[in-house]
């Protein structure tokens, strides 16, 4: 059973991911791949026409998942802060659950080719439409506060680096539920700011 | 006076930084750089070991800047809410004037060899420190709300996103501005949050 099609390439990604992740795309060689695998070159290029494609697909994966789940979360009724929640511990989740190619996808981004990164940047695009989607809604009916810079970008990379910098010292769930606390709290419209005076 | 050889060190840095923020570390070769600086293999090597060294100090010139305008900041007199916000100014001036290599930071840390990842991260880590100290001051203060993870992480994600991945759209001094505001926002004790009911 572990050795039909459908496996092999489910573990050819998952442990190509672990090493991207740790050791850098470039830093891993297709032979240092195959070995720590286990896989022969040939089951490996049944799959994959090259280390790249592999990549790829991590990368793809990993913004495939939140592209469906986001997709689910704006079809539905609730307010803006409510969905921002909802976007918030979704992509919390997907982090949580696919951390190695996340960090792939933060990391090794340039080592994509160009047709390749323009797929990318694609869904990526789509994806962080869907949370501008909610904060742009949100301004207008007044609950957040109405702002020229899209977060969305930020937002990503406050995602990332707090899980991917986390080195174990904090529950996954606290952080997911620190960070959705700390965005709402960011976008709201009705915060007094604490008074500052220069010292 | 531009053949001085601290001219051509800062030159090769700075384009150096230019090429790997466009086309990833790996992605340029030395005899591409060498002839895209216009430097002969010999200038180089008079002034660096390796393509290594050059990324290495680019990184490590990106984390010392705001290393010495934070140790300032912090050694004033005002209360957490005005430090945070200075050290928000600070960081977003110091990617505004040296985007290239916050962008290298930002991606090509994992091409470092393990000494210097260290050597990178100690200086990461005491940057990041003086943010936890400012947030954990403001926690004790009653100021800022209180919360497990250290948005540090998160919050030098969200800078750099914001600035790399804003094509030219918005004006960096209006992300600067946003970024800061969201921030003292985000870590406010005394935000209503309003109130989400689903469906």
């Amino acid at each position: 059973m572990d050795n039909k099609p459908e496996d092999l390439r489910a573990r050819i990604l998952r442990l190509s991911a672990d090493l991207f992740a740790t050791r850098g795309y470039h830093g891993t060689g297709l032979t240092e791949l195959l070995r720590e695998i286990g896989v022969a070159r040939g089951g490996f290029y049944y799959h994959f026409k090259s280390k790249e494609e592999v990549l790829l697909e991590i990368v793809v994966r990993a913004i495939d998942e939140i592209l469906v789940s986001s997709a689910a979360i704006i079809e539905q009724d609730p307010d803006a802060a409510t969905k921002l929640r909802m976007l918030c511990d979704d992509l919390s989740q997907a982090i949580i659950e696919n951390q190695a190619g996340f960090v792939v996808f933060l990391r090794e981004y340039s080592a994509l080719g160009d047709d390749a990164k323009e797929r990318v940047l694609a869904l990526r695009r789509t994806y962080l439409e869907r949370w501008e989607g909610v904060l742009k809604d949100g301004a207008r009916t007044g609950l957040f506060a109405r702002r020229e810079t899209p977060f969305t970008e930020g937002i990503l990379g406050m995602w990332i680096y707090s899980f991917v910098w986390n080195r174990g010292s904090i529950e996954p769930e606290t952080i997911a539920s620190d960070l959705a606390d700390f965005v709402l709290r960011g976008v709201c419209a009705d915060v007094a700011l604490p008074a500052t005076t220069a010292g």
